[in-house]
């Protein structure tokens, strides 16, 4: 039984427990999420990782991309990319390899990602091709079902599959005028072999085929954008809306067969579309899980798109997106580094954190509440515990003889929250002013 | 005659036509703005920089704070930080040295700083205070205001004061259940002078005197918000707004005394409170131009706080907010390094820019239209001219052999932007799907 059956026939799965747990909500009312397709639990039964809930009424969650390149390739890179990944705090890893014996790297990967991978199985049939130097035109569709079959017999507990594109996506296409064109690596590489064998898309046109193995391993559905918008100017266009239209009719068909669903999203939008956008997407595909890459705000952010893509992902979350696909600062320049991957993690979590609190998502305001106190406290050891990144907090602190202590290198003497504490001693509790020295006592200098 | 002064007389100043100018408005509109305060335009008469105007219907503005520590203080590195300024685009800069020779390192800054340069006035009273081994409750008025008028005769275009910390304000304050108390400098340097002497705000009890000083030298007057919430927890409470009202009632006398004014606003509120603090700002103050620091959309970034700011600055500025004060990684842990000044300005600036789309600025889209065509052609160096930062652009594509050629490490011979152009040409040129190779021609290895 996948997730989704069981919530169905009113089966509340350890995974279910376990998320209702981790997010303190109902266990019941998650089942009846999960039972409708509102939250998704990608979990394969392979895999069995630690599970994680994404949709409606939850957490926003974060996924990190990780993965070679046919440029660049090299698996304790990968290895040391998933470490950040786990030190700090991705809910979910996609790998997208590309180089190197992509079987392996899933593998030694699996073996150490406790929680659901993601995986774009079209990138290992492109990368078996070039390795018989054949072009994806050369595709035959079963070796796409196999490796699909393959990926998810390894253990992958969802797949991004780009159903959508189909012939008269291609036509609308074709007819819009886009800057950008198509952007989205697995899209692109579906469309190559469509218009070169001018042929139907085969995970559109074999779509049961595809829900008859995603139910058998309980593999998530991430419903792929493949003409997602790569540019401000082509955001919202026929195509976008087209190709997420037909994921909303797959994602029944889905449903049907209780295979779980993601819908992905959009990739670059101006800032006052990104709500419109979202509600767009819930509409059109009946309140399933929305899982975006951005979207970026600006398209001249190269070097800091993860910065476009928080402004861009904050909002969208709060607007009702569930899932957020990292944007690192090497996004449109090159693969990503393992301090690529931490800082792109950070952002994205910062962005869905912030969601959070707009969205009211329990418990979310408390954290920063203690977070507050201490920094009111100057309380540093209980400040790098609280920060999302710690780590990096106490990076910067570095500078301080006794790091702990004290104040810091902005103000120095001139700290303001030493001073209104000292002006909250004589307004509150009605110490004399000049008992009280404005300078604080510990004061350490420079290193 | 202040700008304003001109503004109202019907006289276009110099500075009036550069601004139109730059931003491609209407000059008599222009006049206008600047005679109803909605746009000021910092210029004082000694230093005359390049003009920038700030306001309702302007492209936002970013400025960058730069200045030493009684804890580190070092002339080399502030300039340094300005040439960061200078490179990565601040419209403006604000120094707020507190440690060194403060007069010294202004007059050196002024020097090299072509644009419009703001200081805090108080903090050099609390460092010549600090020299004498006496603490800010020993302050003399009359020192408060020599300063004032020693900085604007040096040239300083706009000062952060603190006008609205009443003494009722600090009534507010002492029963208001805040967790951060007083985080603003100069403002818990004035809340404990008060305190400490039982006195009123002396630069709100001899605002006219500020006034005379102002309008004499044409100095902006920056109404700073001293009461600013520190904590989304305490975003929006009585302190905050009665202090916000404070200042509205103060533009209007600098209004009438001809003295342009800006709004200092929070700090750190939760992301859906944002639009609304922005607007209630703007309708306080009359329409006055606002000036943000942040606002932080979460509590618990610290070492990433220029990306929570930058997703409160983007709302703020789409929301009407005029004018963002950057605000770098290392905000809350030290002071910051030219490279964090770097990262600060150019975080800052990407949210102005997706506001400046979102708030429908003239031409702002352009410069994105552009990019995603250079993107399209793989055009490297194009890209790198037209990214907002493309030293970093170019830094991070350094790892290719030539870095101006063919695609990225991301996707290599997978490239999306060359497979989509491949399909477009058998689509839409008709070509032979056989005849176009899908592999992209120009691949460069890994240096």
């Amino acid at each position: 039984m996948t997730q989704m059956e069981a919530a169905r026939k009113g089966i509340v799965t350890e995974q279910m427990r376990k998320v209702a747990e981790d997010e303190c909500v109902d266990v019941e009312w998650l089942l009846e999420q999960v039972a409708s397709g509102r939250v998704a639990i990608p979990c394969n039964k392979i895999h069995m990782p630690e599970p994680i809930g994404i949709g409606e009424g939850l957490r926003t969650k974060v996924n990190a991309n990780i993965g070679t390149s046919p440029l660049h390739s090299n698996l304790d890179e990968e290895l040391a990319k998933l470490e950040m990944c786990i030190r700090y705090g991705a809910d979910t890893v996609m790998d997208l390899s590309t180089g190197g014996d992509l079987d392996e790297i899933r593998i030694e990967i699996l073996r150490r990602w406790r929680k659901p991978l993601g995986t774009v199985p079209i990138y290992q049939v492109a990368k078996e091709l070039l390795m018989e130097r054949k072009p994806i035109s050369a595709m035959e569709k079963e070796h796409l079902f196999e490796v699909i079959e393959r990926q998810a017999r390894q253990g992958v507990d969802f797949m991004t599959v780009h159903c959508g594109i189909t012939k008269h996506a291609l036509e609308l296409f074709k007819r819009s005028r886009r800057i950008g064109g198509i952007v989205s690596r697995g899209g692109s590489l579906l469309a190559m072999w469509m218009v070169a064998n001018n042929s139907e898309n085969p995970l559109y046109e074999h779509f049961d085929r595809l829900l008859e193995i995603a139910s058998r391993y309980d593999v998530t559905l991430s419903l792929g954008d493949g003409m997602r918008p790569g540019a401000l100017a082509d955001a919202g266009d026929s195509v976008q809306w087209y190709e997420t239209s037909v994921l909303g009719e797959l994602t029944l068909r889905a449903w049907e067969a209780n295979v779980q669903v993601m819908i992905e999203g959009p990739g670059h939008v101006p800032m006052h579309h990104v709500e419109a956008h979202v509600k767009m997407m819930k509409a059109l595909c009946h309140g399933a899980p929305i899982y975006l890459l951005g979207p970026l705000t600006c398209d001249v952010a190269a070097g800091y798109d993860h910065i476009a893509a928080a402004i861009g992902g904050a909002i969208a979350a709060s607007a009702g997106a569930d899932f957020l696909c990292y944007v690192t600062p090497a996004e449109h320049l090159r693969l990503p580094t393992p301090e690529d991957v931490r800082v792109g993690i950070i952002a994205s979590r910062i962005a869905a954190h912030s969601a959070d609190i707009a969205k009211g998502v329990k418990g979310a305001l408390r954290w920063d509440e203690q977070m507050s106190r201490a920094r009111k406290e100057l309380d540093w050891k209980r400040m790098y515990e609280l920060a999302m990144d710690g780590d990096r907090a106490m990076e910067y602190r570095s500078d301080m003889r006794d790091a702990d202590k004290g104040v810091c290198s902005m103000c120095g003497q001139f700290c303001a929250v030493a001073a209104s504490s000292a002006v909250e001693r004589i307004l509150i509790e009605g110490a004399k002013g000049d008992a009280i020295s404005d300078i604080p006592a510990e004061c350490p200098l420079i290193q």
